[in-house]
């Protein structure tokens, strides 16, 4: 077995890919939450000044993309391939946000594990040799989230106290592969100090690259649980099949990384998984952290179990954690993005919620 | 540059993997059109028995890829991972069809591209050394397309002469990693001669193997179509955008190929492609067909501009090409399936239909 796969489910990247840049865009809740800071751009108008929340979402992997590329100081051209998904049905904030960009693109969907998903899959294309540089970009939206998976805004139906909100809000990220290190053309060759291909963003800063070493692919795991208003419980499982899959392929215990961090379980999916994990001899508790108790302050806004959606766990790693991994406060973190696989049509057939979860492993 | 990328949209697979196995399954018009001898499983039931033609196209998912697998002779636990999609809001054919196979699974969305994106993608993950053997999975089903991009069937909506049927199908690929030639565990080690790995149904039969040797990303690309009944229009500029880049990054006329095949243009769309190549010096018509014409009778079957939806694409492939390269009738096809990246929802909002192709290089 070559030395890239590891155990069962993990492959390790032998030049691991760097995140040269990253950035996120959020809306009006977002901006009154305890991480405003991280966005690089806030829209108090839930349109974007778009006539459609759907709109709307498309603008916002615009911008995200747009700001990602000008951290990176570079074109659109300089992108290899961009992989991108997003909520909606047929996934068209992405193709319709990311199709003025003129690149290759695969279009990913994993709920709001698609983060995850999309940063392992371009590690994998980066590392195989097959672009030098990538993005990645995931975005979600709560109004055109409530309409597709619950119920019209317009119907002010009261949420139950396991639901979490859809965050509205972006994240992408600019991959580069080990090998093109001298090969990014800059955006304005006269620029000062452009990032280097190695992950910094700059030499004189004292900030360090930031790599993707590892990657567990997730398994679709069906637990039973049919109430769409508690996709913590649904994705807890995953979460747990896909950590307990990673610590045993790479044959470490749980305090290996700094922070262990979900995507969007929310407080009642992460007392699932915590306990799931205790019960195999993995106990998390001290470094774990999930985005969706990160973003809001739950109590002040009436948050009930947290953040969701895919743009909660991109918003957080573009926007905190690669940032704290490349500061030096953080320096090895599984990033674990968790899905529902659902839809407002086998919801309402009476399906069961299956759950995925991807994990990533990043090294400073 | 490494060998791996050829020009700007283009990659070589260094060992090229190997289609081990193909299968489909389709429904009552299919079987009553011409190709009805290709598929493996046929219903004359538009639910497969289920009580919802959502369920029916998870249902075709998990028969196309159990019949795959058995083809193969290999069991569920055999496969490195799954690369699936379908048309449904959320991909949900493929995570219900396939939940229960137990691998590590990728969602891609790439609407009637989604047989190619997933079959680049896996070559890439295969040829990159990340997984032995990989599952691609792509389906649609007439029934729940209409009632999701269209109108509901009840509400016997006429067809214009633009519109293309989408096919009742279901493709499943089994492809091989050429290292792993002598991993594949048997499903029955008492069987008689089971595949090679190295792609031949067997070795006493005479039959080859089938490679993908190279594939091409595709790029979204928008010409301002906006009517949902005319998908071939609305696709065909992307197809003639990747089928010329891929001959460019090869530097090969169009006679390279035996066949250079599409998903789904349909006749009209066939016709604005072969016009475009033209234009650039590429004459493709004599050894040029699409899989949307290739699946219905459309004169006797009252099917307009063809066939549709990306169970077209994936099932002319799995029955009919794939066999057709291992007997020798074809040596070298190009396989550029097309998607149209629109929603129910875009479209009412008034946007025009982005659309992709993504294609791949076969060979016997």
């Amino acid at each position: 077995m070559p030395a890239k796969k590891i155990g069962k489910r993990t492959v390790r990247f032998e030049s691991p890919p760097s995140v040269i840049s990253s950035a996120c865009v959020g809306g009006k809740r977002e901006r009154e939450g305890p991480l405003s800071e991280i966005f690089d751009y806030l829209s108090d108008d839930a349109f974007f000044g778009e006539d459609s929340w759907e709109k709307a979402e498309s603008k916002m992997q615009t911008a995200a993309l747009e700001a990602a590329l000008s951290k990176a100081s570079l074109p659109p051209s300089a992108l290899g391939c961009i992989l991108a998904g997003d909520l909606l049905p047929q996934c068209t904030a992405s193709s319709f946000g990311l199709r003025g960009f003129g690149a290759p693109y695969w279009g990913v969907y994993g709920a709001c594990s698609t983060s995850a998903e999309s940063l392992a899959l371009a590690a994998m294309l980066l590392d195989g040799g097959f672009f030098d540089v990538a993005a990645c970009v995931t975005g979600s939206h709560f109004c055109s989230a409530e309409r597709q998976f619950r119920t019209p805004l317009e119907y002010g139906g009261q949420r139950t106290p396991t639901a979490q909100r859809t965050v509205t809000g972006c994240g992408a990220f600019i991959l580069s592969s080990a090998a093109s290190g001298k090969a990014l053309p800059p955006l304005n060759p006269h620029a000062p100090a452009p990032p280097t291909a190695r992950g910094g963003t700059s030499a004189a800063s004292g900030k360090a690259g930031v790599y993707i070493t590892h990657a567990t692919t997730g398994v679709i795991i069906d637990a039973g649980i049919s109430d769409p208003s508690n996709m913590g419980a649904a994705m807890a499982p995953a979460a747990y099949d896909t950590i307990s899959a990673h610590l045993r392929d790479l044959g470490v215990p749980a305090n290996h990384y700094d922070l262990i961090v979900t995507g969007d379980l929310g407080a009642h999916g992460a007392d699932i998984l915590t306990g799931l994990l205790l019960r195999d001899g993995f106990d998390i508790s001290d470094r774990y952290n999930d985005c969706g108790l990160m973003i809001y302050n739950r109590e002040e806004q009436d948050m009930h179990c947290g953040g969701s959606g895919c743009g909660c766990s991109a918003s957080v790693l573009a926007g905190k954690l690669i940032p704290e991994l490349r500061d030096g406060s953080l320096k090895r973190v599984l990033f674990c993005a968790t899905g529902a696989l659902l839809s407002a049509t086998s919801a309402l057939q009476g399906e069961s919620i299956p759950g995925i979860c991807y994990a990533v492993a990043l090294e400073r």
